[in-house]
């Protein structure tokens, strides 16, 4: 006997027949004695349709009515998937936000969960003075903000409310059912050799996640590593047993550890090159303050010295915030005192990830060897602990991204 | 200056352009310098839609699942009204009725309003320590029970939720906006010289509501009588000022009553008639307590003495109790020990409405005297001190509708 979170997202509860289907695979975990609690998200195409209309009346609404109003499409779920579960005889009862209650900070469309009363869930889930367990049924993507009104975690805010949940009722397992079967060593699409992981790490996942892997929202990852959540990412479309999909847990779960674990892309980031800055002390404050107050995130960031005493100051951005950089870039100019901007949104950025390169020297070389044999100019280079990122022509996308897979003994057999 | 609370039905927020036209509307009364309370019921349609969702995952689903599911129509409406109105300069709050709070009993699917704790919304309508009066938008047809779920109040609740706002706040006035621009004398659908009445009082309002004319839900004019709040109909398609649509008040303020003041029918009703019951005391009860413990509604009854010691008792029923009513009675025969049952759906219910009658004579000859000039047979009456209610075959529906329009005086000059 167990206690589990399991979430499912819009898609696996799009219409009546998918949320039977939910139902039943519910009750098989209720009946196999296990204490359950479900998250759901909203039915798909519904939380699209509400952001349309909110858009529609106000360009820039205000965020409380944006979450009053968007936060319905997981309510809606959380009913119906209630009387579909009691139709088939198991006991169940729908949770919204502010009943849990899920308490979150004021952020709103973007809150964070800060504390969730469980208790009471608990209970139920035991059937603690009750006939029979109940299942809870949770709307995911929403709280409570401290001033009494409901708040929304922003897209895909699910996954987060799933382990938070999970962590705060003290569950064995958060089991994410998704569209997809488990995580991969990259995209299936690309590389039809690509295997599945059983097993992968926090940090791995974090790092696959944050570089374009979609499977889970970083910040539920980051949410399960800080407390030893144990997630599971499953298919809501294939049968399921205990040793379906993949397993991220703590990286000394993982016995025999891959060096590199798997290769990630993203396309949706674009390279700013600002030449000939001066080269003083206070220069990547004043570029980077401009970003930050613009509220635009940065990411790969190379800086080149010049023997004229410039320097050139390259660094990546999302590619929607292009054109707010580089304004803000120009508006700064006087106090930075660059020579030129060029940017290039035709990039893409490709990751080898694995917590083996911590124990294991020349992986990174590995790389550059496997992309410079096909003529792929590097643009840009990064490293983490467990990663190394490059920024090429995103025209070569695919062929590095194969490349990569086959010369760290990726492919299936 | 007046504290007012406006009530917007499904049509008049049917989509994006309607909420739009109903922000203006609020504006025009936020620009008078009234304090305003705004009522919505959800999206004409949406509803419907989540009705149907619940019934088809469960015919027998759990109310309180339904109550979730279903109160999110008007939730959905709050958020996109308090947005448009913001976007005209109009500041404005969403409130749900677990947010102010508005207690009801636990009857979920039908619940009524216990208590609603006002203060909060006076203070920002009002705008006291803020930059400018806050405009309430409230969700009509919810409220929380005592074991802090939702609760829906059933269909057509959202005009008690304006009523009972209304009371709770002290409001000058509760102003409903629907399709129609307010009480007519009978239906301008079949009779074109129907009159639009300015004034009406509460306690005709409510045999005319009760009697099939849909203006508004009974249980609001009922807590609009108890609690003395003037409530006013009006057309949202329309322009309005002070004098539009039909003031429901006390009587008192009705300075020229006339005798009759409306017409009513309802084709809603079927007649059961029991023939050759044994008359002996305790008959009636155990017919209608047969009728109770099933819970249907007995409207019209009528006993006739026979001549052999035996009577036949002769009542209405909702149409679609009929089968239920029908399945009672048979089981119930042993019991009741008459010889045999007589139903008919093909009946209509004609009343005449008017506070007049008090103090006036011949009202009802008037009305059965029309009805004979036309051949048209009563098979039953029923009487209060305020309507004279007769059942006919409903294919006379029409006709005796505008012999009795004519015979009262009420035909347009």
């Amino acid at each position: 006997m167990a206690r589990i979170v399991m979430k499912f997202g819009g898609t696996s509860v799009a219409d009546l027949d998918r949320i039977r289907n939910v139902a039943q695979r519910v009750a098989r975990e209720v009946r196999a004695a296990h204490e359950v609690a479900v998250v759901v998200s909203a039915m798909a195409g519904v939380t699209n349709q509400l952001v349309g209309w909110c858009q529609a009346l106000s360009p820039l609404h205000d965020a409380r009515e944006y979450d009053t109003v968007v936060a319905t499409g997981e309510q809606v779920t959380t009913g119906l998937l209630a009387i579909a579960l009691q139709e088939i005889g198991v006991e169940a009862r729908s949770w919204q936000g502010w009943q849990i209650p899920i308490h979150t900070d004021r952020a709103h469309g973007k809150a964070r969960i800060e504390r969730i009363e469980g208790a009471e869930l608990v209970r139920r889930m035991r059937g603690e003075g009750m006939d029979a367990p109940q299942v809870a049924v949770v709307a995911g993507f929403q709280g409570i903000g401290p001033d009494g009104r409901v708040t929304t975690l922003g897209r895909g805010g699910s996954d987060t409310s799933a382990v938070a949940l999970a962590a705060a009722i003290g569950a064995d397992r958060c089991d994410i059912y998704t569209d997809v079967d488990g995580v991969y060593t990259t995209d299936p699409r690309i590389v039809p050799g690509a295997r599945k992981l059983d097993r992968i790490s926090y940090e791995e996942m974090l790092e696959l996640a944050s570089v374009g892997a979609k499977v889970l929202q970083t910040r539920s990852v980051e949410m399960a590593m800080n407390h030893r959540v144990r997630v599971r990412v499953l298919s809501s479309f294939q049968d399921a047993d205990e040793t379906s999909g993949t397993l991220v847990v703590d990286e000394d779960e993982i016995v025999e550890k891959e060096i590199v674990s798997g290769i990630a892309f993203s396309r949706d980031e674009a390279k700013v090159t600002i030449r000939r800055v001066p080269d003083r002390p206070g220069i990547a404050a004043a570029i980077f303050g401009a970003m930050a107050s613009e509220n635009i995130n940065v990411d790969m960031i190379v800086q080149n010295l010049s023997a004229d005493g410039t320097t050139d100051m390259t660094f990546t951005v999302g590619k929607s915030d292009l054109p707010r950089a580089r304004a803000a870039l120009d508006a700064a100019r006087p106090q930075i005192g660059y020579a030129e901007i060029e940017t290039d949104a035709n990039v893409a950025k490709v990751s080898v990830v694995g917590v083996g390169m911590r124990s294991h020297a020349g992986v990174a070389n590995t790389m550059f060897r496997a992309l410079a044999d096909r003529a792929i100019n590097i643009q840009v280079i990064s490293t983490s602990e467990i990663k190394v990122s490059v920024l090429i022509a995103a025209d070569y996308t695919e062929l590095a991204v194969r490349a990569l897979h086959t010369a760290y003994g990726l492919d299936a057999a």
